[in-house]
């Protein structure tokens, strides 16, 4: 079989992992029976109101409900309430809503069910402290929390235990009605509790935990919030918790759904794909120094896969800026992936973001060929000096080869996709003769 | 069958790699039929002292020769005299050795065989400027160039074109006798003419291409030394060039060799191998968060190979000082994967420093088990806060988890291995039920 134009197949990769995680797509799919009773939606995060707009166009019957999504990125609903609040900082707005979603739930009985569309974002715009614990205060925990060297799962399991709204006890406002959870995932490990803090499903972690990891870093807590915890009223809802409903949850959209995606789309087209991993951290430049070695391992040993194939991964790298270039992590990690792989031939590959934006503009990613560096030689570009200024976009766009998609309403993350068609060839023979 | 025990296996893995690299066992079985003539020896770089004595050990007949080594790297040879010289910034000591090694090699018969014992190190070992361009010139094209942004191709193709001996021209004063290169690598893609910047082997690049990366990054030569690359005085020796003698050139070690060596082990042990790469560079601690999401990939979704299993990769890593400890790449890499894997169960990995020695200390690398940071907390040392201050070797030290060698007499650059004996499970299940 001949294999396709390269670009070409990298591009219908993206759209396919794209495609994935529409909630216009994925959210009809996996939406429930009408129950016996009223259908109320909730929900809250970045790609909440789209998934709400998904669910109004495809449910046949009555249905009601409030969703609290970005700034600017509400979508028109007829039935259900869009309202917008502050992330990645919460806001007042994002406070009120979590009452009234409190307040919504009320009331129902078990012939109902609740619909919740959860997405990434969902943390900071569904924020409802405890008492004795202000704005500032949450605020001034949220600097601590980052300068203290805790992992997101720390950070996570803190905030979860200082929430009127989170770990559960939305879901418990909802009994007796039934909850079923759509979850559109972000996060490393799609662990449900990490995904805006899991205010419908049950939380495994305890206020002990988080006391832990406060004493473990040495942060202060204001003196009522310690009470909170340190009494047990801040403790989330466990599984198996009477005051809990039945509830529901499904995955609707995963980064690994996404990569699996752009795999049947490698697989149609002869290439074999090789999913790395669905949670790939790190500094972006580095990150791809390591995929390019092991891209170099497929083209030149036939390790761990031959080529043709694809390496696929997803995750969210990390940009330390030092210059002042327009940059993204996605085209910052395809830069630095040009400059290792340094012009190697049948090695091309495509970095995006599957929101559409890459950084501050409305550009998704970029694509690489093995004439890249080349091509930017002789326009002038240099592509080092572009790496250290942070200007991935500034040097992939003037090569003509941004890739663009427009806002994609969703969001699971980077995408990479690495395709190798070189024949691995004689490079490890054991003799070379003159 | 019953997996062995993880951290006896990784140790296993990484003593086999070793040996596959070790000059007593790799050398005897390249030796050459004896010559009709005289059999020279001649060679360069930190293991080519050990060579020369494995050659010495296994030789039928007559020889004799000339090895220049780093300084602390020579080993006791009875017949082949072994020099030491400066390593990475040359001396006198290493442009002494290299006249005597091109006086040496004259004279010769087409009955006679140079035998080269070539190994990493070797280019500022065997140095010899061009007329014009004397010792501190040198240093400061070697700043010059490291500033520059070039990449080690392009310094190594600047500075073939200004030696009297790399770049095939020690080859070329070996004819009429044949020439047989054993060559023990350390470099990314394991081409000769990278290794000791090819003193016996051709180059295809050309002192046009040394003036293009000077024009390219804008570096000042003295006059002299520029007239002798504009003249084609400087130009490298190409295959086919009829000054040239008969050559064949042999890797007797390679990274690829080890970790191929390191996955047989595996295998009998009934983990599959997979090898990543042989030549992964970037930032430790990044490049650890990358093989951690392709180690979780592995544990929780059985991609890109199922457990059990290995991940294997050799190349040679970076660490930006930021802290006081003691440290190296490969505890640092392997810190930094163990907070990366947050104690994830069924996954154990070993880092190490082939030739033994990691960063400045004779201790070549470490364990990581699934209960590190544990015990490291229960000590009251912090995982996170020791990678700060760059203390791999302090944080493994104090849990008794390094890994001592001793000195081995050779350098295969990096190995990082990582087991995963984990059961996929059902992470990746669509639907969970409260």
């Amino acid at each position: 079989m001949k294999t396709p134009d390269p670009r070409t197949l990298l591009r219908a990769m993206f759209d396919a992992a794209i495609a994935a995680a529409q909630p216009a797509l994925c959210v009809p799919r996996h939406l429930p029976q009408p129950p016996n009773g009223r259908l109320v939606v909730v929900g809250a995060g970045k790609a909440s109101a789209a998934m709400a707009r998904a669910v109004e166009a495809h449910w046949p019957g009555a249905l009601s409900g409030l969703v609290v999504t970005r700034y600017g990125y509400a979508v028109p609903c007829e039935r259900i309430e869009i309202v917008e609040a502050a992330h990645p900082v919460p806001d007042a707005a994002g406070e009120a809503a979590a009452r009234r979603m409190l307040a919504l739930v009320q009331g129902l009985t078990p012939d109902d069910l609740v619909l919740c569309l959860i997405s990434g974002g969902g943390s900071s715009l569904l924020t409802l402290p405890p008492p004795g614990l202000g704005l500032a205060d949450k605020q001034a925990l949220n600097r601590a929390l980052l300068a203290s060297g805790a992992s997101i799962g720390e950070m996570n399991c803190v905030r979860r235990h200082l929430s009127l709204i989170k770990g559960g006890r939305l879901a418990a406002a909802c009994k007796p009605a039934r909850v079923l959870n759509l979850l559109l995932s972000d996060v490393p490990g799609d662990d449900p509790i990490d995904i805006a803090s899991g205010p419908t499903v049950p939380d495994p972690s305890t206020c002990a935990d988080a006391l832990d990891i406060l004493r473990r870093y040495g942060i202060e807590l204001p003196t009522q919030a310690r009470a909170w915890l340190e009494s047990g009223e801040g403790e989330s809802l466990k599984a198996g918790d009477p005051r809990l409903p039945e509830i529901d949850t499904r995955f609707i959209a995963t980064p690994q759904m996404a990569l699996e995606a752009a795999a049947a789309v490698a697989r149609d087209a002869g290439l074999k794909p090789c999913i790395l991993g669905d949670a790939i951290e790190g500094e972006a430049r580095d990150v791809a120094k390591t995929l390019a070695g092991i891209a170099l391992q497929v083209a030149r040993r036939g390790q761990p896969v031959p080529p043709p194939c694809v390496l696929l991964s997803g995750g969210e790298t990390t940009v330390t800026l030092r210059g002042k270039g327009r940059g993204g992590r996605n085209v910052e990690f395809l830069l630095s992936l040009g400059i290792a792989l340094d012009g190697e031939p049948g090695i091309h590959a495509l970095a995006g973001d599957t929101d559409g934006v890459d950084g501050q503009e409305e550009i998704a990613g970029a694509l690489l060929a093995p004439d890249t560096l080349a091509r930017a030689w002789a326009q002038g570009l240099q592509p080092r000096a572009r790496l250290d200024d942070n200007d991935g976009h500034g040097f992939f766009e003037a090569l003509g080869d941004s890739v663009v998609t427009g806002p994609t309403l969703t969001n699971v993350n980077d995408f990479r996709a690495i395709v190798i068609t070189a024949d691995p060839g004689g490079a490890d023979g054991a003799t070379q003769r003159n």
